[in-house]
């Protein structure tokens, strides 16, 4: 469903306890994938095509911090307030679950899980958003659960 | 304390539950700051030193998932193996504690907090590491709980 608000316009108040949102569309290309893994994750398998052929993956994986890099982009495009964001303390149960190769195309479905205003600071609320990223078979290949701190458009 | 073995040669066995390994230096370069966030998280205070100077960060601050792949290339330079590592199926508890400025050094440090054989594959062992990233200050910026799959030497 889509959000009332455009993304310039958005407050606490329209990240809305129980709504899903889809969104985005990145295709994973592997010079990418091997630039980012050779300046944060020299592994093999996420670095050296025919090394990767010869590992349990069968050929080149992204870093799974790429994978949630890739993620993060379509979150702050499509998502997250661009008025409204004051950060993030912080997510749980990061969970990379198949992997994510050259070709695959990224898409991503959030599910908000809570939305309350902050108890201690009027001015904003805190979203739990549970966040899965999907390949082009609409198969889960990563989920977190994050937590957003977000600007009331009215203070309470 | 120094690992028993060398990166090259370093198994499942190598990884002690209580240890305490620290290690890395990487200086936070305000280009590359700029140049990760444009890509990956393009937000004002991730982006835009004069804006970013308006916000309650009082300046450029570095994306957490920057920091989150500055922390994987030390940790993998210095901690995970280099012939052993069987990928990781994620982590928990990941926190973005203090503001990660341009100039700011960063280190890490782990703690082993469990090391136990598979259950179902006798060829490998699953590691829990809490990992902290510490800045020149030793204040703790960045803390997670994350799990690796690590081939034994000698398989059960």
């Amino acid at each position: 469903m889509p959000f009332a608000t455009a993304i310039h316009d958005r407050y606490f108040e329209d990240y809305i306890k129980g709504e899903v949102h889809t969104f985005g569309s990145t295709e994973v290309v592997e010079a990418e994938v091997i630039d980012f893994a050779r300046k944060f994750d020299p592994q093999d398998f996420h670095t050296d095509p025919d090394a990767a052929a010869r590992t349990v993956f069968g050929g080149l994986i992204a870093s799974g911090w790429h994978t949630a890099a890739m993620m993060m982009r379509m979150y702050a495009d499509h998502y997250l307030t661009k008025v409204a964001s004051l950060a993030s303390p912080g997510l749980d149960e990061l969970r990379w679950i198949m992997p994510v190769r050259p070709g695959d195309v990224l898409s991503v479905r959030v599910s908000i899980v809570e939305a309350v205003p902050s108890r201690s600071k009027p001015d904003r609320g805190v979203v739990t958003s549970f966040i899965e990223v999907l390949n082009q078979r609409d198969e889960v290949v990563m989920s977190m659960r994050a937590v957003n701190m977000i600007g009331r458009r009215v203070p309470g």
